[in-house]
């Protein structure tokens, strides 16, 4: 691969450095990048590359990293979604609907689907990608998604324990036996997270710290589902276990909060959900003015939110959650990477991987400003241009 | 031109015909265009042509018809919408600030984001579009734009009466005169349409009126802006002089609501303007349930919304406007067509322009169901595939 450099940036969010600043905003600036890594950041005009690409002015910043999405799967929930929205009763499956679908899905079709999700992201700007098993739930089919998720990320979170499955409607017990015995044996040669969906109706809080411990015993490390559709204890497993991240964060008491802000745990909010259920919004304010790590993800699913639209989840942080444009755009970028605990993606300094997205607009202000436009100029993955 | 057959197309949105569902949904259906025209609309199958289109069980709807946009300008108002967001002060002029930048621009840069903004509008499903005037505000500015706007739509709105300029701020009576004279008759040989701003802080409903008689005379038709920030007597001029639409309609009496429902006038419902002001939305159900023809269109302009996503139009529709998918979709294609009093768009049947969006998705559905994705596979306009 030979060296490019990307010039005449007009807005480079960086994500490191500047006081008051969450971007480490650069005006008119280059970048360098070399082998998949960014090698060089400073100011236009003062260096050359071999392949030189103009920015024209136009904004360059992290790729998104969505560290919350359920892309494995199969068939759709359409109608699901339209009752809901109608307000008129639905009795199809949920969940479950999606499981059956999923299980009776041949490998072929499953990398199909998946292949089109990751494409539709990185045309996106989405350069990292978290993917969750959760619709096998059986050892074979989860092994399976898990298989089929590292073929394509190497984010993979185990998921068994999602729901019940309907096989075990009368024995939650030998569920969560299974799920942490040899259904997490068989997973976790592919996967790099344990996740549990620690809700009423869900799993409880004994339960999710089962789980979460027999996965970290296995080599995994722990995140969580929590407080979505209720407060609840997901905030304090995933604290007192050290977390990486707690998902939806919808409903908060002040001791989460805190917990939260004295901990290394990132709260990933997934305002897709709420867009799509009618839910409230998280209230992302009080999270970063209480100093909390912020994500943002788009939880891709194909029940409560089937959009991976990374800049729609900014545009709705800033119209719905109280950030300011560049919180948000921190959150979908630095934050993610926080919530996935890496250091090598979310911002743009040397030795840092070559993930980046050009806009087609002076800053990135325009991705809350302009919302549902499609402003993805190009992407570079790894240093190579993939849109 | 040859002959194109697009066959296979899983859902297809024809908007003429079926009892009780306003989108004349067909299954398993194909569509054969011809010299830029629908020449036939049947089962897949049945038919056959020179060039064949495999849709592969996807849908095909009427191309977008976005009835209400602001599309002639340079610049944008970023600082304005950040400040609008974090509810902190903001100084600088708003429209006027457009209008200054306006002026300022030669005419081959308003031509170069003109096409950008058609090129960006296509590539989302978007083949009709109206573009206003009012940005100038002066005899040859308001000419130019509407000589421009010309050049890429044949709905060419003159609205002179956008705001009063700075340099009439103290002759309103003044600058109704010239909008109603000079600027009138120099302008009307490039629009198709008048309209004026009729609200509080902008025309009276007596301007109103005059501006709109006026343009009458001179041979163009009425439409309105009413009805967006307070009740008020849009509706009523607008419904009176028989125009084609008022534009806005957030907030309506019990009487407006009568008026429309016994009048040819089309409500025209712009919620990206809420979704980027933090308004309340327009009730479209209370329309809808009236017998009021709705139509959602983006209002793309760089000061109440910079967005040109129909789709997102769609998906707010639904979350936010109380319309089903089927009801928003009608609105944003058929709708958008009796708003510019056009009868060959906006529809699919034999006659018709062959307007079309093939979508990367298996139902319409999922215009609200997958908010912010770009699900545009293809597009054509006047029979030739454009994306």
């Amino acid at each position: 691969m030979t060296a490019t450099l990307i010039t005449n940036i007009g807005e480079l969010t960086t994500n490191v450095g500047a006081d008051g600043d969450p971007c480490g905003t650069l005006r008119d600036a280059a970048v360098l990048i070399d082998g998949g890594r960014i090698v060089w950041v400073g100011e236009a005009g003062s260096m050359t590359g071999a392949h030189t690409v103009d920015a024209a002015g136009r904004a360059l910043l992290p790729g998104f990293v969505d560290a919350h999405t359920h892309l494995v799967f199969v068939g759709d929930r359409a109608g699901e979604f339209e009752a809901r929205m109608a307000g008129t009763p639905y009795s199809a499956g949920g969940i479950r609907s999606t499981v059956a679908a999923t299980r009776a899905a041949g490998d072929d079709e499953l990398r199909r689907r998946l292949a089109g999700f990751i494409d539709e992201m990185r045309r996106q700007g989405t350069t990292t990608v978290e993917i969750k098993t959760g619709y096998g739930l059986s050892v074979d089919d989860e092994e399976r998604l898990a298989r089929l998720a590292a073929e394509v990320t190497d984010e993979v979170t185990f998921l068994g324990a999602h729901v019940i499955p309907p096989e075990y409607a009368g024995d939650r017990a030998g569920y969560v036996d299974l799920v942490c015995g040899p259904m997490l044996e068989r997973c976790a040669p592919f996967a790099r997270w344990v996740d549990v969906f620690c809700e009423d109706g869900a799993f409880t809080a004994a339960e999710a710290r089962r789980v979460l411990e027999a996965g970290v015993a296995r080599g995994l490390e722990p995140r969580v589902h929590g407080n979505q559709l209720a407060a609840g204890p997901g905030v304090a497993v995933a604290v007192g276990l050290g977390a990486a991240s707690v998902d939806h964060c919808t409903y908060l008491s002040d001791t989460d909060i805190a917990l939260l802000a004295a901990s290394d745990t990132v709260a990933t909010l997934l305002p897709g959900v709420e867009f799509s259920t009618r839910q409230p919004y998280p209230d992302a304010r009080r999270l970063v003015d209480a100093g909390v790590t912020v994500a943002l993800a788009s939880d891709c699913n194909p029940g409560s939110s089937f959009t991976s639209s990374m800049p729609l989840m900014i545009a709705l942080a800033v119209r719905e959650m109280g950030l300011t444009v560049a919180e948000a755009v921190c959150a979908a970028t630095a934050g993610g990477a926080r919530a996935l605990r890496r250091a090598d993606i979310g911002g743009i300094a040397p030795g840092m991987r070559a993930d980046l997205v050009l806009l087609d607009a002076p800053s990135r202000t325009h991705l809350a400003y302009r919302p549902g436009v499609p402003l993805v100029a190009a992407v570079w993955k790894d240093g190579r241009q993939v849109v």
